[in-house]
């Protein structure tokens, strides 16, 4: 398998993106387009809150196979009322009658500002003109035009064999800020846009992508703020020709492999550029009573500001991760926990261990640091990835209305 | 009723503080001292890190009626395993034989950096030395001494007349980072210290309390951190010599309001001193299906680092409030919810009002905000006090090891 930090389009996609003008600059809105109608997956968020474009996208899936996707950043089209699912049915229906296709075979997708009203007549013109001259080229220029705080691009692709056929699978994503998805299948949140060529079944898509997505998407958080927009796409659309793949073949194993490579790279990539991250967190939790639990305890400590104002600051301040696990609602006797930074035993059977601090300094100085937390209990098991908090991140996100 | 914001000593109480060194700088040890045995009621951390004076108090005060309190900041004596518990034993035992009461009659509390070894020898000797020296003048001191990152001392006192007898309940705390107070009565956090010489039976102090602090401190947010540490100790030693306060009383309510009122002035103190604070929020959910779905919502809120970091930046962006909302887990119809800031309409039925922004400006530029979100589900309410999130709470938990 051959694992590419670019964006290669699958056989049968194509793709456009346009400058609308509903950012203050760059491109805002894209469109992804297949030959095919595709098998599919999507995860939306499950805010209660949920944006005009994730109501409609939810229904056109259930409805028909998707074939094209339509999305734009700068406006997130949510808490806007009728008027607002009015607009992104309209989104479907103009990229469907400039495709050619059913208007229930578009998704639609918007990241951006909460509360305001898409400039429709701009919107729908520039629809019109990206379908005229759509590409299998243009996937980064999708990829850019999701960007709201991101400041990078987020792609990936994956190719390999499989029956002598070259398979291609692909994606590319968004997100820096309100980055804590919490997402189920027909109910999840963020904006990544998966595609294969791959000829699989619906029933084996379903079988496998939940379990890699909480693996990947749903286990980073960069903020605690689950969004209201939000959402992860795949479409395969069947044209590269190998043997369809059911929930028992032989080849399952390989193409989970493909799927999590893409999930686990795009999730990361995010993660990294988190607003004003300057550090890569990995929090690790075992021997939880069950994972469930080590999810609880990962997931506070993956949020605390304090955990994560300490490691800003290249700080050991272990007692802040212990008092998180504290809080979370997971059971466990603290005289009995571990504690280590990248290998590094900092807390043992609760208490300190007298550390070298010539080993300390040049951790706490890295980039990449793993949290690893033994609650000494039973199996449970998770893992999060975060980012330190920063000043950064508070001049981004006083300063900028997202 | 009369209030000063000054701590005045109630009858029959009397105070000391030194400095022993555990802090860089300032006084960090407390000596608190009734010359009766107290009723009493404690709140303690619910964190499942419980630091040793929390665990050797609990012990305590279930064993004996307290006459007094010893305590010491800039070390939380927390993550310290079994010499912890000897150390916070040990305190206790030297104020007992310095004060010539039993050691089951005194309470310990810390608060500081955790996982941290007490310099021992120098507090027993600070105990000894400060036990000669208390005196009614001295509350102020201890106010001082448990300070860590905050900036002002909290301090409050209530005085009032019952069967022609003045009585004065008062009170003093810290807090200023890691505080989201989760507490229950023999389960709680945060270092407050309140005294009344009222006669009150104990009964009585239970039957009141727990509803005075679930709104008062349960209700405030600096950071959602809840400490592994503090306490709020309630003493009331009946020197004033009225007619003995029962569950029944006629007066109950005019006891009831005093104690709110004590409680209220310190938590909200507490908030105002805030990690970097620039701003003091009450963030009001109504409306929801019931208290506990409204406390889910207001607490989200509350704590959304996208939400405190737009009021720090002055920016109305109130998608963020409704999004936490939304993750928050209470249920509600997007479609009819109403917000208001200072009682000025921002969103109506899930949507954006037109706002006057010579109405909105200077409501954002105050120091005071009152968010309002109804619901428009059912009778369910709650509130909490918070700040806003600033650099400034970057720089000091980034650079402090609290």
């Amino acid at each position: 398998m051959e694992v590419f930090n670019r964006f290669i389009a699958p056989k049968g996609f194509k793709f456009g993106a346009a400058i609308v003008g509903i950012k203050t600059n760059g491109k805002d809105l894209g469109l992804m387009f297949s030959d095919q109608p595709c098998k599919s997956a999507v995860f939306f968020t499950t805010n209660k809150v949920q944006a005009a474009p994730v109501q409609v996208s939810k229904e056109h899936q259930k409805a028909m196979m998707p074939q094209a996707i339509v999305v734009n950043s700068g406006n997130a089209n949510a808490a806007t009322g009728k008027k607002g699912l009015k607009d992104a049915t309209k989104m479907a229906q103009t990229t469907a009658k400039s495709l050619g296709i059913d208007e229930k075979s578009v998704l639609v997708a918007s990241t951006g500002l909460i509360g305001e009203k898409l400039p429709m007549k701009k919107v729908e013109d520039s629809i019109k003109k990206v379908a005229k001259e759509l590409s299998f080229a243009k996937g980064a220029d999708v990829a850019q035009a999701i960007m709201t705080t991101d400041k990078a691009t987020k792609q990936v692709s994956v190719q390999f064999d499989l029956d002598g056929k070259l398979i291609t699978l692909s994606g590319i994503a968004k997100g820096s800020g309100m980055i804590a998805p919490k997402m189920m299948i027909n109910e999840a949140t963020m904006l990544a846009f998966i595609f294969t060529d791959l000829r699989i079944s619906q029933k084996t898509l379903y079988k496998i992508l939940p379990e890699i997505n909480e693996k990947t998407f749903n286990s980073i958080t960069v903020d605690g703020d689950t969004s209201t927009n939000d959402m992860v796409v795949i479409c395969a659309n069947s044209i590269a020709g190998n043997k369809k793949i059911g929930p028992q073949d032989k080849n399952l194993k390989t193409v989970a492999k493909a799927f999590e490579t893409v999930f686990s790279s795009l999730a990361k990539q995010i993660v990294k550029d988190g607003e004003g991250a300057s550090k890569l967190l990995e929090i690790k939790v075992k021997g939880a009573n069950n994972d469930e639990e080590a999810n609880m305890a990962a997931y506070a400590i993956a949020n605390s500001n304090l955990v994560k104002t300490a490691f800003f600051g290249e700080r050991a301040n272990w007692g802040r991760i212990l008092a998180a696990a504290g809080y979370s609602g997971a059971e466990f006797d603290p005289q009995k926990v571990s504690l280590k930074f990248n290998g590094l035993e900092l807390v043992k059977g609760g208490v300190a261990v007298k550390v070298d601090k010539r080993k300390l300094k040049p951790i706490m100085q890295k980039y990449n640091i793993k949290v690893e937390l033994d609650l000494k209990q039973g199996k449970g098991k998770a893992s999060y990835k975060t980012t330190d908090l920063t000043s950064e991140y508070i001049k981004i996100n006083a300063e900028h209305r997202t």
